[in-house]
């Protein structure tokens, strides 16, 4: 076991204004503390939260924004009341780094919901004050709480996508009782957590109806992810086919759309989740009422659920598509993934681009 | 046991067109055929289905429609196979006589989720191809699969609304888990749904928090139905101080009403349930996501959900307030209705004025 280690000068890319350009910047980390971990990152996930911080979407960002919430790195040290990793394991962080560990929800495995908020993995505030700086980075301390083991074997440039694309479709799935064979599901946008849950979906066992706006997507979404139906989402008459036939619509889309169509092709008591964020919902409140039809959010999942979703990946070798990427092209990959140009996932090679 | 009895003259009140007016109106009701029962009608609660079909809103009217869907009377001529109810029994009947007795909501007592539809009560088109007819009137013949039961002592023009009031707002809170003590249950609007929503909420040992746009029905809500709290929904600061504080909602507003602000009042992973028709719904995706929170719909509840709320009430001494009307008034207790100028629920005394 290492003892306390030093803080030291961590080299990674940053957003410095609200271009969102992105270019190499040096900081540093907080040195080990008791229960840390600290990872020496070899790959990072691209997700489009990464657009919406580096380029200041929501108005909340806290420059110089270094992104990447979707984490895997090898133990190079741990501190002390460090139990369950050791150096030279293969270890995910996702998109949190801290909670206040006390609350209710923090007590049942669900630091996501923390009652005063899980600390973001980047351009959140920490405990201490520090703004929170992501995995476009060399290495990362961490809590070992909000640190998952990758399981042996799986690739960890494939387990990045898992750590926010995954346990976001994941867990909703799960707490709607969707791992049920024979069950159907509606999948809303083919993109990074479309196409993981259309993955999971047939994992469970169950029928899975992809719903895309666009019609190149068919061949993929059928042939390749292996997903039963595909449905133009733009074609009314599609879209009648399917009827009160679904359990479950998981919508990942991130662009407005209409909802009472979706609603309609809901079974009695079946239930939307929302995971993206898609633009005003409005509903006649009769599209809920009949048919007790049920609309709600899900956002990724707690550790409980990640380390669970990391073993059923591996166990079903369920491994997200991606595109490998050096760290200079993370401009162009994030203004490819805005114009959704991506199947599904970009992964950033940290380990053999970020010198 | 009775043997089938012939179809006879059955007296009711039924609005003839789109005024609504309700005047004398006689018709027959079919003889009894296998697990048949025949009511003798002393009560009928009057709901504001009443005006949505009296008056065509829905533009489904079929008329003559005699309304009436919270119907209590007693038992005078049973067919074979009934084995539940005999001569003399108190029995009530609610907002569905019918349902196709075989799907899989059938078959788990969800009778008011048939997969084929259950066949309202009245305005409804029976499997005979009849178009039903409701309580404003002397008889009624009810399969007795749709019939229950009233409480021993259990006064029966108090029955009269649970057979839809009451078991709308029940069934939801108990699918909801809001039968634990130490819940805290929000409650929007005051008018026939929403007293009894404050019942049982308190019954259950819950926190209840009454939302308004009437300042003058906060003594009401707090001294006599006994509350905790009032709400004048319009008052901004009042609204934000039970930001994040209630594990549930209960929505019975009929009117427009912003959904912003009570899902901000909703608790981590907390759920707003519509059991009445308030205008079209408008939300940020976010205030779904952010806290994983829930709206749902909910219509009236199953057959066994009806029996248990029916023995819960009595068993609890849980009463509507209500305003016992001869049928002569109906037409103003419409109108008076149509205004909320009612606490809370008018019943008709079909025994002592029907003639």
């Amino acid at each position: 076991m290492a003892s306390k280690s030093e803080s030291r000068d961590c080299f990674g890319w940053a957003a410095r204004d609200t271009s969102g350009v992105l270019s190499p910047y040096k900081f540093n980390r907080r040195a080990l503390q008791d229960g840390d971990v600290s990872l020496r990152i070899t790959h990072c996930g691209v997700c489009y939260a990464d657009v919406v911080w580096t380029r200041n979407l929501l108005n909340n960002s806290i420059y110089p924004v270094v992104p990447g919430h979707e984490i895997v790195g090898v133990v190079t040290a741990i501190s002390t009341g460090v139990a369950h990793f050791k150096v030279g394991d293969i270890v995910g962080v996702g998109t949190y780094i801290n909670s206040c560990r006390t609350c209710e929800y923090c007590n049942s495995d669900k630091e996501n919901k923390c009652a005063k908020g899980a600390t973001s993995t980047f351009n959140g505030i920490d405990t201490d004050g520090t703004i929170t700086k992501g995995g476009y980075s060399s290495y990362i301390v961490v809590h070992q709480r909000y640190c998952f083991k990758i399981p042996d074997g799986y690739p960890p440039e494939l387990a990045a996508p898992l750590l926010c694309a995954g346990i976001t479709v994941y867990a909703p799935m799960i707490h709607h009782n969707m791992n049920q064979p024979g069950k159907s599901l509606g999948v809303i946008g083919l993109g990074g957590l479309g196409h993981m849950a259309v993955k999971y979906g047939k994992a469970f066992g169950l029928k899975v109806v992809v719903f895309s706006t666009s019609t190149y997507k068919m061949e993929e979404a059928l042939e390749i992810l292996g997903a039963d139906e595909f449905v133009l989402s733009s074609d009314e008459q599609q879209m009648q086919a399917f009827s009160n036939s679904l359990d479950f619509i998981i919508d990942t889309s991130s662009g407005p759309h209409p909802f009472e169509p979706y609603m309609s092709l809901l079974k009695t008591e079946g239930t939307l989740v929302l995971v993206g964020f898609p633009g005003e919902i409005r509903l006649s409140p009769a599209s809920l009422i009949l048919g007790s039809k049920t609309i709600s959010g899900s956002l990724v999942g707690g550790t409980k659920d990640i380390k669970e979703m990391l073993e059923f990946s591996a166990a079903n070798k369920i491994y997200p598509k991606i595109e490998l990427i050096p760290i200079t092209y993370v401009n162009e990959a994030l203004d490819r993934l805005v114009k959704r140009d991506v199947k599904y996932r970009f992964v950033i090679d940290i380990e053999n681009s970020l010198k």
